[in-house]
Parts: structure tokens; C-alpha cells; sequence
């Protein structure tokens, strides 16, 4: 559910030159923390580790507190911490989802239990709420907690809403607001925070993070039905195989002139691949998928033209990168 | 596997009418922190609180905080937070356990299914942290978030030490600490903690949460040979059959004349009612009955002896009444 398009190397390589060697700190803090005596821990751990990701959440909060005199020793706890909740969460995911691969990867529900995923992401989730009490800063922790709680309760919304067909865009942004946007936007608004600046600079940083956030969750759910089964690293169709309605889906019940029979589709609760293509027609009659394209463009921009309120920050162009990637990626 | 052994209700009148107003206190603050706009989430939350509990950990949090001076308003919050730990604890372990019945009534994983279970826990522990960030004291939520972190490694190595018949009693008294211990111990500790009491006293009160906590788990230990399915809500010797090795079991496994014997049933690792009986003889037959009770006795004598050191508490009665109990409870 939490999975990220894949970004091209190239571009990866311009926004996170600038911070590279910030977020090699970055791995090992966080490879520190996971350090345990209990063998079967270090192993999941481990697993967790080589599994990779981008690292997208650390590298938001380090670049927006890029403002003058901020130490990166300030920043790397809660980078770490970040990531470890955002970690933690995935491991949830796919308890949740019963995904059995990720990136790649057998899931740890998968390699080894249920079990060991549920107490092992609430062991990632106590690990990183104690490094974010660390550093004495209780804004931290309220921010990162209240994450927590809207991502877990966008999960449950989702679970509430599968095949539910009078579901609203407003539903749907906030269930996509709470799984995905509150964590990339609250990374943003730490970035702000730890770096003490104005409250208008750190809602800024919020704003651009949400932007970024909902944009990218637009595009994932796009890809659902136009990637391959082989680049998007699942079944193409998904999420509406799932119940799960997203954007173009929404917009084509409330538009199409053939909503009845998409409607009927979903409610048969047995959507198959025949399904899929017949709603993917559908969809593409009546200008759904253009529709969340420019939807996805609209918030990009939204989030891009945040930044123009926040002058000192030094990263600016990088950010703008990172949402210029978003805005150019295949959808 | 976090079940508490049943309280005369006698003794709990005792225990708790100094605090049974603040309790109550505790209780509307709990249901006010569920409130939400997802009614699946409040559908699950109602079923929880409904569910009950003895709310041991808020009362004794509510108990060591009563120094001079100390105004409730500043200790609910955190009591409630205790409280909404325990819970989600509690329903991740179900999802563990895969148990099917809790205080009488169906689990969340039964009732709904283990992906709400799952999530609905995360929420549970996620308001909690948020309300003790709150408090604006980075301590309280270290102290907490470093014993969820315990109480995690604690299950995960319980898991690690199924049928695991070379295992130490300080391995045993690591996972117990882990799973019951530091929780009750730093209940007591927040006590004093948000009481702003000297450092010694709150290490007393810690010992005393920690040798209640042993004493406990050593006595539902012990339950599980003893009690009937219908006193302890579980099937007689259902830890030995799941491969969890006890106290008793662990210093029969050590000291008894029969121990190769009751190492080839474990190692089995397929455990019947008939394959219990012949163990509890084997238990009885060496001592490790009467070895668990008196290791019960003294870790409880200890917690009481701590209580010296803490002169101005106000309730050290109570908390020697409660102290009592645990001692005077049927084995």
C-alpha cells in the first residue's frame, strides 16, 4: 500500500548529491540503534536493513533543515527515527496487506511469521519514539506520535472503504492525506522545527511535504493500473481487485457515462483481470486518468510554490528538484 | 500470555478505595482519548473499553504519585496513557497468541481480524505517546517508549525460546522482566517521576513495581498448572504445550531425578494433557512447585522492603495491601 514509484537513477543522483554523506550518517545511526542482544531481532533487523528503500523520509527532514548554523548532529536522531517509524509501519503494511515481497525481498511476515512482524515493527516504533524523546524537544515526539495515529487510522479508513462506491474525493484525499501525505509532510515540518525557525517557514515546509506527498500517492495509484505487472512489482488492477477506489475510480463513478456498469463491477466483490480491463476502458473514456494527472500536477505545484515562503532555507532548488521528478516521472 | 491471575474482590475494595474517585477520573480520560471520527476505530475502541481490565497499571501509577502536593490533573493524562499501552499491547499479543477470548469476551483479532487488530493497536500506542508528549516531560516518554521497546524484545524472545530446553532462570527472569516486569516497575517510576521526587525514592518505587511484577508473573506461571480452565480461562499446562518453559519447569529441567524424561516430552515439541500430567508429577515430585511459590514470595518481599525507602508516599499502605494480595493470592 506504502510502496514508492521507482525513480530514475539519474535524477535520484541530483537531489541527493547534496546530501550523501549526510545520509551515509544517516544509515549508520540508524544500523546503531537496531543493535540488540536478543539473535532473532538482529537477524529481522537486518533483513530490514539490506532491504534498502530510499530513504526518501530521512532525506526530506535533512534537506529542510538546511537553514544557516543548524548541526547535522541535531538532525541525525531524528532522521534516523523517521525512518525507523516509517520502517516499522511497512512492516505492519504487510502484515495488513499479506504481502508476501517487497522490493524485491521476502516480507518478514513472509520469511518468517506474522508474529514476528507485529513485535518487531512495535520494537522499530519504541526504538525510534525513545530516540525522538532524546532530544528533549516533546514537539518532536507529539508531531512524529500524531503521524503515527493519522497513518494508522487512514489504514482503518482504507479497510472501512474497500468496494464502497459512495465513497467521495474528499474521502479519498484523506485517506491518502493520513497513509501516505502526514508523514512526508510532517518529515518537511521537523526539518523546520529542529532547525528553529518561523512558524510561518515550518507550516511552509508542511505544506510543500503534503504537496509532495499527495502527488506521489496520485501517481502510485495511477501506476496500479498503468505499470507493468513487472515495474510496479504487482498485479496490474491491484487495488480495485482489493476494493481499494482510488482517484480516476472515484472521479468515472461520479462522471462516466457507464458509472452503472463500474459500479456494478465493484460491488460484485470479485473484480478479475476481464474486470480490470473493462473498468480501465472506462476509466480512460470519460478523462479519469487525465483527470488525477492533473490532480497529481496540481498539488505538485501547490507543494513547489510553498517553498517560495520559506527564502533562507539552502535547499530550496533541491527540493524543487525532488518535485520536479515527481511532476516528469512515468506515470 | 500478558493475563492477570483473578483478584478477590475483597482485597481490590481495599486496594483501591483511596483511588477508586480517581480511577474514575482515568477512565472518562481514556474514553475521551478514543473518541474519533472513524466509527470502525470507535466501533473497536467501545469493544475495548468495554472489555474491562482491573487498570492495575494506572492505579498504580495513581498510588506512587500521592506524595504531598501533587495535583491529579498532572497525573492523568499519563495514568490514561499507561493505560491505552497495556491495551494495545495487549491486543498485538492476541494477534501473537492468536487467541480467541480475552476477560470473557472475543478478541479484536476474532471479532474483527488481525489487520485491525494490528492497526488498532498502533493507533492505541500512538495516542498514547502523543498524550505523553503532552506532559511536555521527555523523560515520561522515554521511560515509556523504552519499555514498550522491552516488553517487545521480551515477546520476541519468548518466541526465540519455544521448547528451548538449555534455558537459564536468569533467561526466564530476562524475558519475565521484559514481558510484566517493566511495565508495573515503571508505572511506579512515572509515579514519582511526575511526582518530582528525589532519584533515590524513584528507584525504590521502581524496585517495588518490579518485584510486584515478578512475584505476578511467577504466580501466573504457576496458574497455568494449577488453576482449572474455568478459574484461569485457559487450558491447564497450555504454556508447556505452546513450548513457553516456566520457572518450575526450568528448575525441574535442572534439579530433578526424572529431568531427562521431562526434557524428551518438550523436545516432542508436541505436548498433550497426558504428556502435561506426567510433567506436574515430575514438578511436584522435586520441588519446583514449592521453589516457584518461595521465588514468588521473595521478589514480592523485596518490592515491599523498597517501599521503606519512600518515606513521604502517602499511600504506602495501600501499595503493602496490594503487595499483600499478590502474596496471599491462591496459587
Amino acid at each position: 500500500m506504502s510502496s514508492q514509484p521507482p525513480i530514475a537513477p539519474a535524477m535520484m543522483l541530483n537531489i541527493f548529491t547534496t546530501i550523501a554523506g549526510d545520509l551515509q550518517r544517516v544509515e549508520a545511526t540508524i544500523e546503531e540503534a537496531l543493535v540488540t542482544d536478543v539473535p532473532l531481532l538482529q537477524e529481522v533487523s537486518t533483513h530490514l536493513l539490506h532491504a534498502g528503500g530510499k530513504r526518501i523520509r530521512p532525506a526530506l527532514l535533512l534537506l529542510t533543515a538546511k537553514f544557516p548554523g543548524v548541526p547535522l548532529e541535531r538532525v541525525l536522531p531524528v532522521a534516523a527515527a523517521v525512518e525507523l517509524i516509517h520502517m516499522a509501519s511497512l512492516v505492519h503494511d504487510d502484515v495488513v496487506d499479506e504481502s508476501r515481497v517487497r522490493r524485491g525481498r521476502p516480507t518478514v511476515n513472509a520469511q518468517w511469521s506474522n508474529q514476528i512482524s507485529v513485535l518487531t515493527g512495535d520494537y522499530l516504533f519504541a526504538k525510534a519514539f525513545a530516540m525522538l524523546a532524546q532530544t528533549g524537544n516533546t514537539r518532536v515526539v507529539e508531531i512524529m506520535a500524531n503521524t503515527v495515529y493519522e497513518i494508522s487510522k487512514g489504514e482503518l479508513a482504507q479497510i472501512a472503504s474497500y468496494f464502497d462506491v459512495a465513497q467521495t474525493e474528499a474521502d479519498y484525499y484523506e485517506r491518502i492525506a493520513q497513509k501516505t501525505g502526514y508523514l512526508l509532510a510532517e518529515c518537511c515540518r521537523l526539518g523546520g522545527v529542529i532547525a528553529g525557525v518561523e512558524e510561518e517557514q515550518i507550516q511552509a515546509l508542511f505544506d510543500y511535504g503534503m504537496g509532495v506527498g499527495l502527488s506521489f500517492q496520485i501517481a502510485d495509484d495511477l501506476l496500479d493500473f498503468h505499470g507493468s505487472a513487472k515495474t510496479v512489482g504487482k498485479p496490474v488492477g491491484g487495488d480495485l481487485k482489493l476494493g481499494i477506489l482510488t482517484l480516476p475510480v472515484i472521479y468515472a463513478l461520479a462522471n462516466s457515462a457507464d458509472s452503472e456498469e463500474l459500479r456494478a463491477i465493484i460491488l460484485t466483490r470479485a473484480v478479475g483481470d476481464q474486470q480490470v480491463e473493462r473498468a480501465k476502458e472506462i476509466l480512460a473514456a470519460c478523462g479519469a486518468f487525465d483527470y488525477a494527472r492533473q490532480q497529481a500536477d496540481h498539488h505538485l505545484a501547490q507543494g513547489q510554490a510553498a517553498l517560495d515562503r520559506v527564502p533562507d532555507l539552502e535547499t530550496r532548488e533541491a527540493l524543487k528538484d525532488l518535485a520536479h521528478f515527481v511532476i516528469n516521472r512515468s506515470f
